[in-house]
């Protein structure tokens, strides 16, 4: 559900990895629908993804895929085809969690496994999802809803399985770290150096969502609920942007050895998301789009993970591990 | 086997985390045996940890735990225990691998599994030790011996799944990364550096495996063998230390806005540790004691984990993950 830029890297990630699945993991994946805001193309014996790609790309409508596309949509896409998994990519919406919700709801109900990149329904709705996925005995994997291709949640339960992990802070925002990199290397203002972040397709015609930090604030939700265990939805996170960053604090950070980044920080004290001062040289000093985020432990003390937040195939590949996961 | 700062690690990470484990995992571990030099504790009901960590810290022999201390030593220790898993914690020997190559071998010839923080028997016998494990049809795992408690093979396996290592190119040192990170903070000399390091117990007082890239060496020939499957021995990497590293060269990389880091590439063309230049701000800039690696991989771009690279209790923890991984 959702052919979008997530929704397309899927495919062309399936395309590019279906043998190594094969090779490594002894199972093939075979999509049988896909549906966008046109319609949808439903084949039980599996769509040509290298064609729907072209049409997808050449028309913007899945529907005109030949012989299988069809006008079933949203919702009637589900009780129209046979499947395992759904693969959930439509747009996050933070008012509503829609279309997202629903979609995920009605698999669970129909006791099929989600994997989804969406993070409006996570951040509204944590409990009641993770609720009804159990009650169904199905499973749920967001990997992708936070940190695109850093891999975090399961970094946490996989790989740090042994530690209790007390808190998580780190960059959970790709666009605004770019903008506050940019404003430290050229010393340029915030205005200016968004203003060129929209035009290379960095920020978004609307940056709300990423300059005040409503985003990252999904993302602290999200990793409060799963990896520390807290019980919580976005309104108890506190949020502040970036845009009221001046390149005079940048430089006075600088001359002290600091950097200015968008922290968030998931801990049982604070679900914040705010500008922060951090050391040049730490883990934290990355820049450009990169994501980053230090789990504290209690045996390993602190481990680091830096990785895409965002971009088509790397968000992608973070929902293949979801399913080869799940599969496992 | 080895009762040293990791095995003692061991045995204090248990104590804290068997509760832990026994919620989260469903089992518990019981230590029925630990050997030392002096020779060995063996108490099939399991040993106290508490009571033999107090015996070893004032004494320095655990054959002085009451009732079950024994002097039966080294490989014979395996026939005289019931046993699930082997933890070898054993100094590294990048000569022989010995005692760490009897003792995995004979154990993995009794059908027993094996944890292990070694880097020596690893480094030379790599496809030996693997094919035997294969085929007595018994897990051999060994996360601690590469990144202490920076987590990567579990890394790669379980949370890149989906996708194809190419490269990792990291900093696989605690000890040359302090002396290089402190040459740059305060623009003295090596040698001056190496002095303070081992005064403050970061460098040893031999500190050639360390600044001469052995160290790094033997993880690079892990980390080729585990993650790239490139079949390769000690002998097969470059090697070059920090040793010849002026504070001249490290200010003048400065001004370019360069740091100087003893880094290790594990690709198909390089299998070299040596000192190489990298950006400011990037993920190669860590400071301090930390190891971290970037793995480059065909979907989801670089990815990159730091973490502390030695210390007792997070090499521990490194060696309890693969525990518990050996359980599920």
């Amino acid at each position: 559900m959702g052919f979008g830029a997530v929704g397309k890297g899927v495919a062309e990630a399936i395309l590019l990895k279906n043998d190594f699945i094969k090779e490594n993991y002894g199972f093939e994946l075979n999509i049988v629908a896909v549906a966008d805001s046109s319609g949808s193309a439903i084949s039980k014996e599996g769509l040509d993804l290298k064609s729907l790609l072209e049409i997808k790309s050449k028309t913007g409508k899945v529907s005109n895929y030949p012989v299988y596309g069809t006008d079933i949509k949203d919702m009637d896409v589900l009780d129209n085809v046979e499947y395992d998994c759904l693969v959930e990519a439509t747009p996050t919406n933070i008012e509503t969690g829609e279309p997202a919700k629903s979609l995920t709801i009605k698999a669970f109900n129909d006791k099929k496994n989600v994997v989804t990149s969406n993070k409006g329904h996570l951040a509204l709705f944590f409990k009641e999802l993770m609720d009804e996925s159990q009650k169904n005995n199905v499973q749920f994997k967001f990997e992708a809803s936070v940190g695109g291709a850093m891999p975090i949640i399961n970094f946490a339960e996989e790989t740090l399985s042994s530690t209790d992990i007390e808190s998580i802070i780190g960059i959970l925002n790709g666009t605004t770290n770019y903008i506050l990199s940019r404003m430290t290397s050229e010393g340029s203002s915030y205005e200016n150096t968004l203003e060129e972040s929209q035009q290379l397709g960095i920020a978004e015609t609307d940056p709300t969502q990423d300059v005040e930090g409503i985003d990252a604030a999904c993302k602290t939700v999200i990793l409060a609920n799963i990896i520390l265990g807290i019980p919580c939805t976005y309104k108890d996170v506190y949020v502040e942007g970036i845009s009221k960053i001046t390149s005079e604090s940048i430089e006075l950070a600088l001359k002290e050895g600091y950097l200015i980044k968008l922290i968030a920080e998931v801990s049982k004290n604070a679900l914040e998301v705010s500008p922060r001062l951090v050391k040049k040289n730490s883990p934290y000093a990355v820049d450009g789009t990169l994501n980053m985020a230090t789990l504290k432990t209690d045996l390993a003390d602190e481990v680091t993970v830096i990785g895409k937040g965002a971009g088509s195939l790397e968000t992608a590949s973070a929902m293949l591990t979801d399913i080869i996961n799940i599969y496992k």
